[in-house]
């Protein structure tokens, strides 16, 4: 028997809603607990897990093992988050009866909105995907979660969802609290946003991804959020006296970074724009040189890989466009073949890069372009010329950054996060993270993905005006009985209203 | 010459681009002392505006006088919100440099976003017209403004922006910090939507207005958030106990409640459900009994009323719906009479209502219906079936609100405000306030216009990372120089970070 895309939808969506009035109100340490009994059952796969993900996606188990500690500790960090409380944003502003006009009771919090559609991302097959940072952040805003599967990987989040089915069963939490939805193709995934009950979406991946949903979402007869985190080119800006100090550091650095796990991250620095002068050689040499030394690595899956050759192909041809470095090619005889990227660096100039729109485009896998610009207003005009980004990154002296302030002005307007003196791989789970920006790095630019402040993109405020103690949240009670963080009568406190 | 809708939008958010940097950066001070000027400049146009506005809106000027007030005062608020500053949810995780592997130093804020586009309403031509709350909260987070006047009240539009143009210059800023667009049509206001250099925009209106803003924002190359409130019927629920006691009393309060300012409020009571029994005939007759002696009153431009009419005259036709009273006509002689409208109310059973989806339909003007439920049950399934609402109000006695958790559960999943035993007209502007809700009630249940919590749709994250302190934002610095709430190292407090 087949069962039609739509229905699978309604199967899905109609499980997390049923599950929604038990799971919605939930305290909070019943979430907690949740969270961590599914790093646990995560965990107690053991490293066949890892093997299997390690088959599916050809990451290699070092980087696997780190993921899968990214993914517990996650898990667990929201736990934490879900059982402290204070998200909520509780405000409480008291009656003022003698006032003219009097003002009545006024009591809000933060509730969870119902049913949110995850898509997993191929490039975390376990940080962000099916217990991953947005499964994690639904939940402990107390939504259920009906997850897309990434068709990359389909045993590992196979095994994975089973640990969530399992975390839910040891906490006596109904089933529909999560729904995995497996199996090829988008159909499956536009029904899910499409489907009446659904109330937010959250999805990584490609612009072209994340715009469909986004623009399924927006059409619907009631519109509902979609998070979609899309990356984006990361620029680096290197500026005079530190490219003098450390370019050929710089270069290395830089090719580790953008052929880090075969250059497959959100973050990989995609750009990097030096003035042209002393250390500028150092870099670039440093730069082909590391790269040369990268040896093929195998992709995600192989449309990733022919989508790489095929943009690498397009810039090799491209007026301009200087080839710096390749790794090696891969060994005719090796088995994956068609998934192996080669690793390249380019080289521009800033002319060039001004009047070339395509070097301005992802290209997701381990390529990264090397502009030339004349000064540091050349930086900053390259920087206004950019679209959103996840991150741009800075290397300047403390002497320089002062000249940097206009370029530093440029880049605030673009990006979600400024890296000073690093590389943007390595994203921080962590309360003061911002992994976003404006489009078309996300599709809401208020939001983050990673960090503690992903779980705010999953709940709404609600205001109670003259309500009886006995209908009342408990986090907006006079005792502040949950002992949250609260805005009464203006005042940040933890203290009990005063009766 | 005849200047293109296009070329206007253009000149304005240019204006508003070019004082961003400017604006975006000043000090919490400069723009609390703007906001402050402009509620110095409302003032100082004296009473003469109250007549303008009167002359425009029929609106009275008791009404206009509170309205006035309300207005200074939110600007006031708004004030005190970008002095005090914490707003801006500062969050710093410090290195953790030990750690394996190490955390960088990460500091995260709120920052402004750039133009913002803000339409006038007409039901309040000050407090949610030109220097209204939309405009107050976009200044509050540093975002220039390019303000779409509303063609109803066009001679008092152009007072108050004159009076913000006056508070620009004595604050010495910019004048394309605000930027007034007059004129009738809906094609200006569109071509403000889609210029590339607007970064939300926020309204307060019509459902088909709101949603058409909402569509050409997200069809946008580069989609831009669009805060509308659309208004909603806000139906009252009456349980049985408190019908009994007091019937008579709540149809008083719900007939001036649903006919103050001529039933032109967003939160117009227009459907009350209560339960059939005790209490029931005493409510009906009095709501009808008021009603009756409503005075005809002007509308706020003549198409309101004609839609108004034709709303009434759909309902008098609608099988299984009973005029229960209607105040009495304008006299003839009246000059005013095509904008005048008579208030009236109706009763339907529920079953009726059921099969009736024109009867959940806001009606805009002094009309309310009374709906027959035969339990609480009843009560809880007609909630079940409403679309999003900004507000309910529940009626119940202490004794009967545990009876209700399913009709507050229902109620939960689609308001943005619970009201007890009062009226839903009224909305404090404070910090625990929320005047939004699920869709239709507005685009984005995430947001309030009313409230401090406002300012937040105007604003975004940008992430520090491994910031030296001379690029850092005051609110970022180890030292708390703004004296701002801070999560430090997840801990809120108002300490200097430990160095």
């Amino acid at each position: 028997m087949t069962v039609s895309h739509e229905a699978v939808a309604d199967g899905a969506l109609r499980a997390a809603e049923d599950a929604f009035p038990i799971y919605g109100s939930a305290e909070p340490e019943a979430r907690a607990r949740l969270l961590e009994a599914i790093a646990e059952a995560l965990l107690a796969l053991g490293d066949d897990l890892l093997a299997i993900a390690d088959g599916e996606t050809g990451l290699g188990l070092p980087r696997l093992t780190g993921e899968r500690m990214r993914t517990v500790n996650q898990l667990r960090l929201f736990a934490k988050v879900a059982r402290e409380g204070s998200w909520v944003d509780a405000r409480i502003d008291t009656a003022l009866p003698t006032r003219v006009p009097p003002r009545t009771d006024l009591r809000r919090l933060l509730i969870p909105i119902g049913p949110v559609v995850v898509f997993a991302a191929s490039n975390f097959p376990l940080a962000f995907s099916v217990a991953g940072g947005d499964t994690a952040s639904a939940l402990a805003a107390g939504n259920p979660v009906v997850l897309r599967g990434h068709p990359a990987h389909p045993e590992t989040s196979a095994r994975v969802a089973g640990a969530v089915a399992t975390a839910l069963k040891t906490c006596g939490l109904p089933a529909g609290v999560f729904t995995y939805v497996g199996g090829p193709g988008h159909a499956v995934g536009l029904a899910l946003v499409r489907h009446a009950l659904a109330r937010a979406v959250a999805f990584t991946g490609s612009l072209a991804g994340g715009r469909a949903l986004f623009d399924a979402a927006a059409a619907r007869p009631e519109p509902i959020p979609v998070y979609a985190e899309m990356g984006s080119t990361n620029p680096v800006f290197i500026l005079p006296a530190a490219l003098a100090e450390r370019g050929a550091a710089l270069g290395t650095a830089l090719a580790d970074s953008a052929t880090l796990g075969t250059g497959q991250f959100c973050t990989k620095p995609g750009l990097v724009f030096a003035v042209d002068g002393p250390g500028f050689p150092e870099l670039a040499e440093a730069l082909g040189a590391r790269i040369a030394t990268k040896a093929p690595a195998r992709m995600l899956y192989p449309d990733l890989a022919t989508r790489f050759r095929a943009g690498a192909a397009a810039l090799a041809t491209t007026e301009g466009v200087a080839l710096l470095a390749t790794g090696p090619e891969a060994a005719p005889a090796s088995g994956v073949v068609p998934n192996v990227a080669r690793s390249v660096a380019w080289q521009v100039d800033a002319a060039t890069f001004s009047e070339t729109p395509a070097l301005r485009e992802e290209l997701f896998g381990p390529s990264t372009i090397l502009v030339r610009v004349a000064d540091v207003e050349g930086l900053r005009r390259a920087a206004a010329a950019l679209d959103g980004q996840l991150t741009a990154t800075v290397h300047a002296t403390p002497a320089e950054l002062d000249k940097a302030r206009p370029l530093l002005a440029a880049l605030a307007r673009r990006v979600g996060r400024l890296v000073f003196g690093g590389v943007p791989t390595g994203v921080e789970v962590s309360s003061a993270m911002n992994h976003g920006g404006p489009y078309p790095a996300s599709t809401d630019a208020r939001t983050t993905s990673v960090g503690t402040a992903a779980l705010l993109r999953f709940a709404r405020p609600l205001c109670f005006q003259d309500a009886d103690a006995s209908v009342l949240p408990p986090e907006l009670l006079d005792r502040n009985v949950r002992g949250v963080w609260r805005l009464v009568d203006d005042r940040f406190t933890r203290d009990d209203v005063p009766s």
